[in-house]
């Protein structure tokens, strides 16, 4: 497992190093999805779930980024997909070209779908596009239904939203219709899906939808030359 | 209730105006307590159950930062204490320029005792000094005990953790012992407090650890005229 030292990077432009990455991943018919949410909301076993669901069907990548410590890479390196461990150097949260730089070191171009999973914070990150494709948050019941109200550009900025750990929902007071209710204000596009990793219910909702964005994805590339 | 409007501030040095609120606080004999987290710890429920524990015998305030909404600002007035709600205006973090001006929309001179609820966040938070004289910092049981490894400026920067929603212990996977040893080998100096405000589980020894802290402050502000 490899673990790089990144800096935040200093262009003119964050939006244009995006626009390029979109377009070498359009090249090479790799899918990126930038995972965000608050720290400890599952993300890691949620993803873990996602990938060995998938099974071998497809060559995955995953982008782990934190401020210190190996732990999530090491992990995702158990379920069997190549993994790197971006050390972000204080910095709260990925940009474009931080995530190139991870994308070299997982030499992503055979890949068919890289997961970054970006610094656990609820603000930071939704300001920096990464150059991904969708963007995923995740909001665990133990945080509370009241999170829309108080991050209002993470649901915003948002393709899909996972309501993590359902399985705790009895014991939580945690009103999903109105959790519902207050992102579908913000982003009446957003796709919501509870699940609990734990328990697997409702990850195939999910699996389905980003196998959609996979389809997608591949109409846009160069005739998914690896399929 | 209050609601203010935020901007970063912009002045030479974010600490030489803390180390001024600090020489505020003490002629006024104020304790500030800047509470940090992640979101959705259960910080507002920890500070409620503080605030009803200490009854009418101190004169409390509380600021509640967030990018939006005043949902805990309400909250903290129901307890009965002076709350005012700051807006951030999209920024992750309380700096010493906002901190005064929330000190200022609470009238705080006549206050015993302020509580801060800092900007849900693990990590820039850390990096700003508000001119408070303790930082607590709250790390709840669901969002897992590997987090010391991954936000360590957070523990470092705190003189007391605490570690809430003990009473879901039996259902998490959480291993108090390693989280402990995780932050003092970040944080030798650490208080940590293991607490479930639902339950009132070991409020108290959190709470006198408070009172001693106001004791020192009042032995070190100008004769501790309000008492």
């Amino acid at each position: 497992m490899k673990v790089i030292e990144l800096k935040e990077t200093v262009t003119a432009s964050n939006d244009r190093d995006a626009e390029q990455i979109r377009e070498k991943l359009r090249e090479s018919c790799t899918l990126l999805v930038n995972i965000m949410s608050g720290p400890g909301s599952g993300t890691t076993t949620f993803l873990g779930k996602t990938v060995r669901d998938f099974g071998g069907a497809l060559r995955i990548g995953v982008l782990e980024a934190d401020l210190a410590s190996s732990v999530d890479a090491e992990r995702a390196e158990s379920w069997g997909v190549r993994a790197v461990q971006a050390h972000t150097d204080g910095m709260c949260h990925m940009d474009a070209g931080m995530t190139m730089e991870g994308l070299d070191a997982l030499s992503y171009r055979d890949l068919d779908l890289v997961f970054l999973e970006n610094v656990g914070n609820l603000i930071c990150p939704a300001e920096f596009d990464t150059g991904a494709s969708c963007n995923v948050m995740l909001l665990s019941v133990p945080e509370g239904d009241d999170k829309p109200l108080k991050y209002p550009l993470m649901f915003r900025t948002s393709d899909a939203v996972i309501i993590t750990k359902t399985d705790t929902l009895s014991y939580f007071d945690f009103d999903l219709d109105a959790c519902r209710e207050r992102i579908l204000r913000l982003n009446p596009d957003a796709h919501i899906f509870p699940v609990s990793a734990k328990t697997g219910e409702n990850m195939e909702e999910w699996e389905n939808w980003l196998k959609h964005k996979m389809t997608d994805w591949r109409e846009q590339s160069d005739g998914g030359n690896k399929q």
